[in-house]
């Protein structure tokens, strides 16, 4: 007879419920028929009752068995009928190692999802009309499709690879060449190659703070330990910080967004990138700079990034067209060594055989053809008068309740609300008054910040929305 | 001072020559400066002598330590030098879990990749005359673009997903909705969201044998154990085999493409469809429908899948614009129960964000437009000549040699060798004359067995081919 081996690492309760489902399956318990009563089967297990009732609650909470007062526990009948033999999908949802995003973030975006005209200073992106729409209606007009519809180089499409090695040269001063450039879906692809295969769980990585990273799942969910480094709002942060976390936790890599920073819109000096790539060279730590904002430098003239620095090859630097043009072309690049671009192509075969050749032409046409040059011009001062709208509204209306210092690019601006006021509390109020944002509770540990994002509420809203989140902070 | 924790799982000589590297790092054994002799550390740290050899292997294979005859084991100078303080990328790139290919698929590979006019049977894909260039320019041309460049819905978008509702219903007798379809990067990143999200590593799948899944290292990096299913010749998988692989590994799913299977062309009749739904049912486990070829039937008369027959909502059915229109598309989709898809929709926000509205819109356009229908006419005879020209010619000049069972849909012809011959050894030999094809080890236990795509070549090719494999023949 069947007992549970003890020797597994598999909790006891759970051998039993599986080993009673496999009966089921296999039909040793029809439908309908009687278990043993708990206190008879623990004895012919041999363990304690408590371990068969709680096997029999699994089993019942997935409606395979059910127990009726007076008549003890039955196989449930519902394996008689056609349409209700489904697979127990919940038991199948339950399982994969992707973790849920923030409650925040899900309160947040279920918000949004409502069709209730809310202002909405919380999503990190543009709002539609600053996307390029007429000019890739344009370009596709008048461009003629040439690619092949066949599977891409796994590194991604040539030509874009290309403009890409052009402008990231002339732009930002990164040499790099097209062998060391990895086309991927935005930047969020780019995060999640390295995290699944470069990294492995357990492994210890840093995380500026505040950061978006920690509005990230997808850290937790590759398992990897996260730790904070502070950046002080005068010098940015310390390199003997990242020693002590080295010596602590052996950093694997560091994160970084130094243009722009997403959410406080600080931009390193040039000073301080040689300092961290110095320190970081010496212990042997790679960065990964995230680069998404700085094309959108209002005085056009964007800060250049670590990885113009880089004569280690110890940045993998990623940027994107998402915040400067549209995220829906979903096209972003990594550069790094050619090895790590390599490896990386070589994993996203497995994931989605690579990213289709239309979007990749439409990008390289769009960069080649100086579209994206008069999109960065429009972005650019739209931007500018958006962030300059939101910062005298708020300097009208709420200067005793928040201070900020103005951004010189990005979407976001990075807000202290004065006093002891609750980011999150406030949330709730806003939200009720039809205006959303991010809590800075999101970003890491700061409490009593708020980020306002200015490229998402159409112009003509921001008026109106500090006005509701005004009336929010008078009802506190 | 430090010794190794003997009560970890991580090996004595990986904790000495991580705590060295470490001490390295921190500047505690300066770069150049001379380490204990091994003997020495050993007694210091109360290990075999073989454990410190062990240690110090492992960082001079990093090049972090080097050793000098006659004057020991140094700390390498190269962390003085600042081009060369790059990060240990090796280390990094052995992380992670993806596994490469299968040694057989990546000499495939290297083959094609070479630009010797080699006539390729190997590639189970169309060649590029038979995807629709011409209607996509003109599409691009004609329709105006009309979509949203934000993200999108998680699920992909609604007017392809709308599409795909009417095609599916029209076609293959799939009755379906809009939310419950997921769009995904071709079936690729179907499958894949399904090993990574529904199945936990060690769980159990069966897969038939022979099935290009075999191909697949996905599974493999998912950590699945792999079951066969044989697939007898004549009546197909034996419900049975079913049963008894689950009584003896409990089965988590079961992958199937039951219309003109790859590779070995096979369609499920509607009666095995129906014991397989049943059984399957019966024991709770949920199918994965793989069907990229059945809109290929040559007759336009398409088989109906597994789908069409499914009540309980126990198939997970998976379809692609990639063997019918062209894999430049990237466009596949999923059809399960709606909490299904909404939790792979949500997984695939962490990799990607989604797909590229783009290609979404120029197949929802192509489809509508019937710019489909009319490819499907072109591919069905297209194809029908090839595999025609191909039975042929192979009736012609190798019938001793060679049998097979002529298709009536997809891209593959699955040939026996007859007497001995090895498809592996002949590989070699074919390659060598200038043609290549997959040998049916790929595709699992099966030997003696080639899979020739009549696809790929150019029609012109196919004889000279056939005739290069026929001498290759000849010389074994």
């Amino acid at each position: 007879m069947w007992k549970p081996d003890r020797s597994s690492k598999k909790p006891i309760f759970q051998q039993i419920s599986e080993e009673i489902e496999r009966k089921i399956a296999c039909d040793e318990y029809p439908p309908g028929s009687v278990l043993p009563s708990e206190r008879k089967l623990a004895d012919q297990l041999g363990v304690n009752r408590s371990t068969v009732v709680q096997a029999y609650e699994e089993l019942r909470s997935t409606g395979m068995i059910e127990s009726v007062k007076g008549s003890g526990t039955k196989v449930s009948k519902y394996k008689l009928g056609s349409s209700i033999n489904t697979p127990n999908w919940r038991k199948y949802l339950d399982g994969g190692t992707f973790m849920p995003n923030l409650p925040t973030i899900r309160r947040i975006r279920s918000e949004l999802r409502k069709d209730s005209p809310i202002i909405d200073f919380a999503s990190g992106e543009l709002s539609p009309d600053l996307f390029p729409l007429e000019a890739v209606r344009q370009l596709l007009q008048e461009e003629s499709f040439s690619a092949v519809l066949g599977y891409d180089d796994p590194q991604g499409y040539l030509p874009l690879r290309r403009v890409l090695v052009s402008l990231l040269s002339n732009k930002l001063n990164v040499q790099t060449t097209e062998s060391s450039i990895l086309i991927t879906s935005g930047s969020q692809q780019s995060l999640y190659l390295i995290a699944q295969c470069l990294l492995s769980p357990g492994d210890a990585i840093a995380i500026e703070d505040p950061s978006y990273c920690y509005s990230l799942p997808m850290f937790q969910s590759a398992g990897l330990r996260l730790f904070r480094l502070p950046v002080h709002p005068e010098h940015g942060i310390d390199p003997d910080d990242i020693i002590a976390l080295h010596r602590q936790h052996r950093l694997r890599m560091i994160f970084l967004n130094p243009s722009f920073q997403n959410p406080t819109g600080r931009v390193m000096s040039t000073d301080q990138q040689k300092r961290i790539l110095k320190v970081t060279a010496d212990l042997g730590i790679p960065i990964v700079e995230d680069d998404p904002f700085s094309l959108t430098a209002f005085d056009g003239n964007p800060p250049k990034p670590l990885k113009s620095l880089d004569s280690a090859g110890q940045v993998l630097y990623i940027g994107s067209l998402s915040k400067m043009a549209a995220s829906g072309f979903r096209i972003g690049w990594l550069v790094a060594p050619h090895s790590v671009v390599s490896r990386l192509a070589d994993a996203r075969q497995q994931m989605d055989f690579g990213l289709s050749v239309i979007p990749q032409w439409v990008a390289s046409e769009f960069i080649r053809s100086g579209r994206l040059e008069r999109q960065l011009d429009f972005l650019q001062s739209s931007l500018f008068h958006k962030m300059h709208r939101l910062c005298a509204t708020l300097k009208e209306r709420l200067s005793d309740h928040i201070s900020f210092t103005m951004p010189e690019g990005g979407l976001n601006l990075w807000c202290k609300l004065n006093g002891e006021m609750d980011a999150d509390k406030l949330l709730e109020e806003a939200v009720r008054r039809g205006v959303i944002y991010v809590p800075g509770s999101v970003f890491g540990s700061e409490r009593g910040y708020i980020r306002l994002s200015y490229a998402r509420p159409e112009t003509g809203l921001i008026e109106p929305g500090i006005e509701r989140l005004a009336e929010a902070i008078r009802s506190l």
